[in-house]
C-alpha cells in the first residue's frame, strides 16, 4: 500500500562484532531470522512492514541496559516492542537496527492493595493485569481496545472507553522505572499520590513512544472493583442527539464509567462481527460504577436526558454476561470494521475536540464518510470528545489511500480549528508527523525536540517517530 | 532567622541601561522603591527577606515578553510572582534581579461552561475565580490554604483539601501559555480532555516553579457543583484510629471529596482561633459530594468504618453556614497555628507516603513533636497520604530553627525510606533544594538538569530554586 514517503535505512546495518555480542548474551534470545524479524516490523497501521536488522528477547532490566549500551557504543536504533497493537507506526524500523522485545518481561514486581497501586513490567498486557487482581477486589480500567501491554500504553499515553470516569495513562501511571539512552537505570517517581519534588518526569515519558528511554517497569493506580455496575444500550435518530445527551450527562456531573458512541455502520459491522442483534441505528452504550442505589440513579437520570433528546429502546444489561457481551463487542469494533471488508486494512482516524465542538466534528466526519469509495465506521469515546473514523481500505489500491489520508487531514484540521487534537490516545509514530507542527507549531516543536537532543543526543531511541524532523533538528543517524 | 546558607547576589546588579527602558516601558508600574522590592523578596518561608532589585506589574503577555527579553538580553535573573503565598522560599531574589508581579494579570480569557473548562490569567487567584464562577453551576476544586493564584499554584503544582477525590494540578491543567526564557510565546495544549501528540510539556512547566517559562494564561478542568454536600466531624482517640478509617473508606472506594485529618494541638489551635469548641482529640473531617442519596449513602459507609475504628460524636454540618464554618478553620490552620505563639514564623513539612506507610509515619511524627522544644500541630490531607507538621519557631532563636530543620529532615528521610516524597503540594524553592538529590538520585537529577540547561541557557529564570547544584550543573549568573 502506498503512503507518505518513508525513507528506510539511513542508518548503517548493525555490525557483525555486535550482531555477536548479543548473540553471546541472549544466545536463543537473539534472532536475526526473517520472520522474527518480520513480525517485529509490523503493528496495526497501515504502513508496509519495516524490518528491524535483528530481535531481542528481554527478561529484565539489565537485559535492557545492555542492548541500550550496546546500541549506543555503535550508534544503532533501538526500537522497544511490547504487544505490537499501536496503529501508527510507531514500531516500524525506518532505520533497521534492534526491535527490543520486552513481552517476556510481563511479571508483576509489586502489589500493593492497601495503597491501590501495583509495579509491573512492561511486557504485561491489561488482561494479564487484570486477570492477576481478579480476586484481589481491585481493577485496572484502562483498556484500549487492543488488548495491549503496559508499557506500550504509558509510551502512547492510551485510554480508552473508562477514560471518562478514571483518566487515561497520563492520570493513572505513578512512576517508571526507565533505561536511559546512556543505559543508566532510573525512576521517574516515588509511590506517593501526588508529589510536587521537581520536574515531572513520569508525565515526559509518558507519551514519549520510546524515544527518550526504555520503560523497564511501571507503577500505575488501581481503584476498587464497584460493589455494582450496570450497562445499557440508547438508541437514537441522530449522531447529534446522541452527543447531545452526553453533553447533558457530563454537565450534570453523573459519574458515568463509560459513555461510547456508535455509528449506524459500526453496529451493522458488530451485529454481524459479534452476532448481535442491535437495531442499526447511532447508539451511545453505557456502563456506570457505584453502590447499587447510586448506580440505580445515575442510570435514571442518563435515562430522562436520553429520552429528552429522543433516545429509544432505553435497554438495560444488568447480567454481567449480557454486559460483557456488549462491550466485547464494542473492544471488537476495530475487527468487525475490517469484517466488513474481508481481506482489507484499515486506517484509523483519533481527533479529539473540546465536548462543546463535538456535535459539529461527527457532522462533518459523517458528510465527508458519506462521499468515501470505501466503508466507513464511526465509533468514539463520545464523554471525552474523542472519535475514530475506521477507514477500511483495499490494501493495493493507492487511490483509496490517498483518499483515506486527505479525508484524515480533512478532519485533523477540523479538530485542530476547534480547539483540538490530531490525537487523542493513539499518539503519533509515523502517521500524525505532519500534524505535529500544525497542532503545536514550530516553536513548541523546538522545545520537544530540545528534549530529545538533551536525552537522546545520538538520536538511537525509536529514531523518526514523535517529531517531525525541523530546520534546526538533527539529521538522522 | 538563621538558614541553610543561601549565598545572595552573584550575579551583576541591573544595569542603569536595563532600569531606564524598562522605567520608560512600564512607567508608574515599575519600581525600585525599597518597600515594594520588601514586598517582593519576601514569602511566607521561614526566610530573611532577600530583595529583587526592581519590581514589574504586568499587565500582558505582552508586558511579560518585554521583561523576558530584557532579562535575557542583559543576564539579569526574573522571578515571576503571583500572590507571594509559597512556603518554601520560591520567588526569594537569592541572586536579586527583576521581580516579575503578575497579580494584575487576574481576568478571565475565556470561559466554557459546557466543556468544563476555563482559561485565566495567572495572577487570578482560586477566590477570585469560584468567585467569578458562581452563578455558573460550576466550581474549581483545587484550594491550597492560601488564596494564592493559579500561575503559582500551577508552578508549584498545588493542590489541598479536595485532592483525594478532584486531583492536584497535575491533572486539572489542561494547557498553559507561557513565556520561554527566549521571549517566545508558546501555548503548551488545545482544550482537548486527552492528547497523545507528543511530549507532555503541560506536565512539564506544572510544577516547576517558574525556573522553565513564565506562566501569562492557565486553562484549567471545571466540576459541576454538586447537587449535595454535608460535611462531618468524627473525634479518635488516636491518630492510628482516625488513619485506619481512612485507608478503609479509601480501599472500599467512597468517593470522599475531602478528609482532612487535625491532631489535638491543631484542633485546639483552631478553636482558639476559629472560636470552635471540638472536642481537643484527634479528629478527621470529611465532605461529601453528589446527588442527595449518594452523599447520605457515602457518610452512611463512612460513619460505620470511623465507629469499627473508635470513632466518637460524629456529628453533621449538613447545613452550609456549619460547613463553611468547619471548612474555614480548616483553612486557617496555618494562621491558627501561628496565634499558638504570638510573634513566631512557621516552618512547615509537607511529606507525602503511600497510605499504607501513613500510620507509621505519623507515628513517628507523632513521637518526635513530643519532644520538640517549640509548639507543633499536625494536620493531613490524609486521603493522599500528605501532612504537615507546622512548627512554629521564635524567630530570634537560632537553636530552634536548627531543631526544626532536623526534625525536618528526619521527617522527610522516613517519607523516602516509605516510597515517599519530602513534598506532596508546597514544592522545592529554596528549602527543599538538599532533599532533591536524597529523593532522586544525581541521574534523575542530571535528567532535570538537561531541561533546565536546554531550556534556560543563561539561568535567568528563578534561578537556583527547584535543582540543586551538581558537579556537572552550570555555575550560577
Amino acid at each position: 500500500m502506498g503512503h507518505t514517503p518513508i525513507i528506510q535505512r539511513l542508518r548503517k546495518p548493525v555490525p557483525p562484532e555486535m550482531l555477536a555480542a548479543l548473540k553471546q548474551r541472549f544466545d536463543d534470545r537473539f534472532s536475526v531470522a526473517h520472520a522474527i524479524r518480520e513480525h517485529h516490523g509490523r503493528d496495526e497501521s497501515p504502513y508496509p512492514d519495516m524490518l528491524p536488522d535483528a530481535v531481542v528477547y528481554a527478561q529484565s532490566t539489565e537485559d535492557v541496559v545492555f542492548v541500550v549500551k550496546a546500541c549506543a557504543e555503535h550508534g544503532i536504533a533501538l526500537i522497544p516492542y511490547g504487544a505490537g497493537s499501536s496503529l501508527e507506526g510507531h514500531l516500524l524500523a525506518i532505520e533497521g537496527g534492534v526491535s527490543l522485545d520486552v513481552s517476556g518481561m510481563n511479571k508483576v514486581v509489586a502489589l500493593n492493595t492497601e495503597d491501590l497501586t501495583v509495579t509491573v513490567q512492561p511486557g504485561m498486557t491489561r488482561k494479564q493485569l487484570n486477570e492477576y487482581l481478579r480476586d484481589t477486589g481491585l481493577f485496572f480500567p484502562i483498556d484500549p481496545g487492543a488488548d495491549a501491554s503496559l508499557g506500550g500504553m504509558a509510551s502512547t499515553r492510551a485510554s480508552g472507553t473508562n477514560a471518562v470516569r478514571y483518566g487515561t495513562m497520563r492520570e493513572n501511571v505513578l512512576g517508571l522505572e526507565v533505561v536511559t539512552a546512556q543505559g543508566k537505570v532510573i525512576r521517574t517517581a516515588s509511590r506517593a499520590r501526588k508529589s510536587s519534588a521537581g520536574y515531572d518526569l513520569t508525565r515526559l515519558f509518558v507519551g514519549s513512544e520510546g524515544t527518550l528511554g526504555v520503560i523497564t517497569e511501571v507503577t500505575v493506580r488501581l481503584y476498587p472493583q464497584p460493589e455494582a455496575v450496570s450497562a445499557a444500550v440508547c438508541h437514537f435518530k441522530t449522531v447529534q442527539d446522541a452527543v447531545a445527551t452526553v453533553i447533558q450527562t457530563i454537565q450534570l456531573g453523573v459519574p458515568v464509567a463509560r459513555v461510547e458512541l456508535m455509528d449506524a455502520n459500526a453496529v451493522k459491522a458488530s451485529n454481524a462481527y459479534s452476532k448481535l442483534t442491535l437495531r442499526e441505528t447511532p447508539l451511545l452504550l453505557f456502563e456506570f460504577h457505584g453502590s447499587p442505589m447510586s448506580v440505580e440513579e445515575q442510570a435514571q437520570t442518563v435515562q430522562e436526558l436520553a429520552r429528552d433528546n429522543g433516545g429509544m429502546d432505553f435497554e438495560w444489561a444488568k447480567q454481567p454476561e449480557d454486559r460483557n457481551r456488549l462491550w466485547t463487542a464494542r473492544h471488537n469494533a476495530y475487527f468487525a470494521g475490517l469484517g466488513l471488508r474481508p481481506g482489507c486494512r484499515a486506517s484509523t482516524t483519533d481527533v479529539c475536540v473540546p465536548i462543546s465542538r463535538l456535535g459539529e466534528c461527527l457532522d462533518e466526519a459523517t458528510r465527508l464518510v458519506a462521499d468515501a469509495s470505501f466503508p466507513t465506521t464511526i465509533v468514539g469515546h463520545v464523554g471525552d470528545g474523542n472519535f475514530h473514523v475506521l477507514m477500511l481500505l483495499d490494501s493495493d489500491n493507492e487511490q483509496e489511500w490517498q483518499e483515506s489520508e486527505r479525508l484524515n487531514e480533512q478532519l485533523v484540521a477540523m479538530a485542530i480549528a476547534a480547539d483540538g487534537t490530531c490525537t487523542g490516545e493513539h499518539g503519533i509514530g509515523l502517521h500524525k508527523l505532519d500534524f505535529m507542527r500544525q497542532e503545536h507549531g514550530d516553536d513548541v516543536l523546538a522545545l520537544m525536540w530540545a528534549i530529545k537532543r538533551a536525552y537522546d543526543p545520538n538520536n538511537i531511541l525509536n529514531p523518526g517517530k514523535v517529531l517531525p524532523v525541523l530546520g534546526n533538528s538533527p539529521s538522522i543517524g
